[in-house]
């Protein structure tokens, strides 16, 4: 069910059911020359949305742009800054936990993210912490998953990747968005065929070092089929996981 | 062109042509029992991607979450407190005009929005205006237009639904999604058959007030064939609007 | 009743028979080569001054700084950036809803606050709505209204001044001033008679545009007259508005 | 010269003899039986005003409302938070900056602002001195003084009040505004005579320990010749810092 | 007892007995050219640990870093933005009031935190006193002391260094160092013998003022000896000034 | 060398030898019956101190209080919201920077604190990449190490404790913090003898399921002989990792 295709009335019926939401969220960021620029935000709302769709679990809209200060050398790429983000994660968060939702499972698509969302979800918990009393208890469960570190999706990687899967703009993200947007896939060529690895500061010194945009990658290697099959690696991974939050 | 379908070249490309892009915005909040919880997102979504798709403009992901916090008391609703969507705006606009995107035009869907992101642009425009000398004038145009205030749309509005059209789930809001998502049309009856006008201030006044969230609309007469005329008549209205922007 | 020339137990006493107060709230910002740099805040100062004493309504000390970035290249020009003014229209609203306020009217002079009042505003309610629960609600109505808009003020403009009055440094505020402060009438000549119409981003930008800081005004047509007029139609448009307000 | 009734090329030409100002600052908090809710900002405006007319200081709006936290048990009182109060201070420092006013000078009128004052000073440098450049040296004098602390006002309150003066609603202070509103004068007794000493936390705390808002106080002794006398008095002090700190 | 020595059972057997705490807050910044860097927050720390260990008193880590934006032309120096310092104050205080700490004692070494702490604590109340009701008072009290302005420690600073101490880097907290850490004592010239005393705004100001970093001290004369009577001094002031606070 | 013991032209001399810093992190937090308060940071500054002093390494002052909300419920804890500790950690980066150094490395006691490092060192630079231009790359290397993370230790608590090291009041930490104070080792029995493993929200939630605090860890094998040993492994460990980063 998508939160946003619902009108009120079937939100509140579905609460009767079940008080478990999936939020997905991602990034705006290159993604090498082959690579969407909304691969991180594309990934999870596709694998959300037909997980939702399969098991009539509420989905939320996708939160798409993240935290990406580190990409904006390269145009299109849009970034919220830390402190942004976490005041978005806090207020959707407490959007969400007003109406009795108690398990919000955020579907993740952008490393970057992680640390940003896990110190929002402290900053949510500290305003609950620092205060004593039988009310001062957060009734909330949050959770962070990244789709690209389920067990299902990570042995497909293995498999057909190894180690030309890459960091940033990894051959199984593009495939999974060459599958879920197949009228986006892009012709061109790379080289070198396998990017550099390294560690990286801000933008400009992310671009001198990653000349493409890509970390450790061989994204020419994506494709559509592989990109099915992570589909519904994604999916399985996504259900297998959110189930086991919601019986937390 | 949508932002999150390019890889970087392209978006540099395309930079070389135009350096306008349109950011749709809007919310996630109830529009009564026959109105989609994501209306106010997805209208301009439908709206700016054909019109991106028609003249090859780039289009941003939609900003999904707005400033709803009146309509909290209906479950699905989601708010950003104003000052989060203040940062949200400026974040971003500041990653655009990093990449050289001249004008900005965020078409908006959510009535809720305006005074806030009217607020986030003074906020980054002050940031230039508060220092002195010759490096200190903003490059970046702004502007927000609403896709249910152009003239074509008001037209249809007020021949089709007068003065049953309402203020908030209107017809006309409800219309399009109906014709943009056909498969989402609820089936509900709706009393009174109009909902009464009126002002609020919170979520719980709001609620009292307007009791299945409505207000002023007869929301029942939506329909998706004046659905199809509003979303020709509101691509119409965004691309004369965004065309005399870009000439600005 | 001036706020400010009560001793406690005055307001303690006016408690008893209102809850009702007036907050003249403006900006300081040039106002062309014969307007007053106080023009925005003088105004509602002298109008709710004159009504609350009229009416023995509660007038709260003028906020005589307001949101004026896109002034601050003229000499004199004083902002407060958007979150800085949320932030202290928050904080007075807070004071006053603590002591059994519950209609608090912003009597407002500078268009440019509107959008950022309204925000702060909507940040106020925003922290009742995110939460649920019986003590959830404010039990505090927040009103602004422009003097300018008023049915009589602009009625007297358009007789008076027609096309001419102007969209900043207003033949009508610049009367309304010398009305009130005759001894600082400024003797000088403008030149074009009538300023452009137009568009601004930043300070910068807005003098470029706008050589002498006035918008489509012809400002030397201002005339205590005129101002004595306004006077007495904006207490009357005041009056109207203020009591319908605390019947609402 | 009161900026707010200067037109733009008026500070202009000001500019070019003096970079001068005087903004003063107060709160807007109970003084007790007898004390007027604007005690602490009408005293420093009315002596930063005919200071400025005197000689021809420029003299900014007053900031009426300040950090007055403790006083918000008793009716009308009005707090900005400190971190408020610091970002109106910070934001009006900047735009007058801007302008060239290399000396800024708050006339203060209550002690709780003092320290949040100081501290906004301290956020302003801090901006410079975290960067490191020939750019990065902070052009403008910040200091604040206060209108009671002034020589020859001290001694005023020495010789007519000695240990009867108090510590807030002082009999000083009250003399002041008796002295510069006759109309205000409030003809009530108190008891006991003089107020307790003491110390405080916040506004309930501070009501409990000072029933009628008084600290060590025998306010009952202000009487508007004694007013008379500080206001000379004050204008004196006033100047000779000012002149002093121009010099600095 | 050093908060950071017990284990968790030990507090709360603590709390039992006493609910007052001492919290040493300094700073690092250059203190001349033989001074030690940490000199501001090691005093308040070697006395409130040895007070501490005499008498029982719970003391908590101290804040190293406090608010030296004027020092930082001299390396080595860290400040926290008064913002920033102000909500560490914050925090520390209100997760020292929820486990009952009735009396927060903040033993300070550094002048240029005194007005950032004070307006900690004002935001502190404030949180308390800007909403109306039996459990909107602040059951916590907060007071700050600085180490050098006790009545023992000051006696021997007069009779000791009279006109030479100074008011940065003095011949006092420079001995006092000097006993504490004698292994870092500096034998370096110091010239002229006693640095100039002034005013300053930012870190290139100050430094243009003060080459070494020293106002107004001859810190050459600071000795170890009359650094173990400060510190013996420093102890007895704390202890008078804690008890008296524990009862108040 | 410890900053705090330096005088400043000692830390100019070695800034022309080396621009590499290490600053110790830790936390304020409960660590189980036998564990001290102090535990997560007092580790790094062990280690710190150790590996500075052998190496003529700078160390700055501990930042102790770290993010610590899920702890609140025990006594003696004390937290930082993760906003503020991402202030802190954004202030210190930046004054150190200005001084010119080049390599800022975090030495970490507490897991809690990674995201909220992580997340500040990412604002620090999303202010560097949101701007576009030549000075517009951050000079300076940030890296947080986790002294409990290094090979040599794991390799240790490995084998000394294996299954029961646990991952809050670990056999390791106690067992350093026993050798470097062996004066503060508690003789306390714990019950039972390993803790239970789980996920915990916030300060209630906690406690709940960890009565004693422990999460994992069988705390009395803890001793002062492997602390020993930790206590040289962790520093040949931190040796190792800060002259790679040297390097980068
Ligand atoms: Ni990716
Ligand atoms: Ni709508
Ligand atoms: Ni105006
Ligand atoms: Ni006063
Ligand atoms: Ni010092
Ligand atoms: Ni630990």
């Amino acid at each position: 069910m998508l939160l946003q295709h619902c009108a009120w009335p079937e939100v509140e019926a579905y609460l009767e059911k079940s008080t478990g939401v999936i939020v997905p969220i991602g990034s705006t960021e290159q993604h090498g020359p082959n690579g969407l620029v909304g691969t991180d935000a594309l990934c999870p709302q596709v694998l959300a949305e037909a997980a939702g769709e399969r098991e009539g679990i509420m989905v939320a809209p996708t939160l798409s742009i993240g935290m990406a200060q580190h990409h904006l050398d390269f145009p299109g790429s849009i970034t919220l800054r830390p402190r942004t983000l976490m005041a978005v994660v806090y207020d959707v968060v407490q959007s969400l936990a007003r109406h009795g939702f108690s398990h919000i499972y955020f579907l993740n698509g952008h490393g970057g993210n992680i640390n940003t969302v896990q110190a929002a979800f402290a900053e949510y918990y500290s305003d609950y912490s620092l205060h004593k009393g039988p009310s001062c208890e957060a009734q909330t469960r949050l959770k962070m998953g990244n789709w690209f570190a389920g067990g299902r999706v990570k042995q497909i990687s293995a498999e057909r990747f190894g180690d030309k899967e890459g960091s940033h703009a990894t051959c199984s993200e593009i495939s999974l968005t060459q599958y879920a947007y197949p009228e986006s896939i892009k012709d061109v060529g790379l080289s070198p065929e396998q990017a550099p690895e390294g560690h990286f500061r801000d933008a400009v010194d992310f671009r001198r070092q990653f000349p493409d945009g890509r970390i450790g990658a061989a994204s020419g290697l994506a494709n559509p089929e592989t990109g099915k099959a992570l589909f519904e690696a994604g999916i399985a991974d996504l259900l297998d996981e959110y189930r086991a939050f919601l019986d937390s």
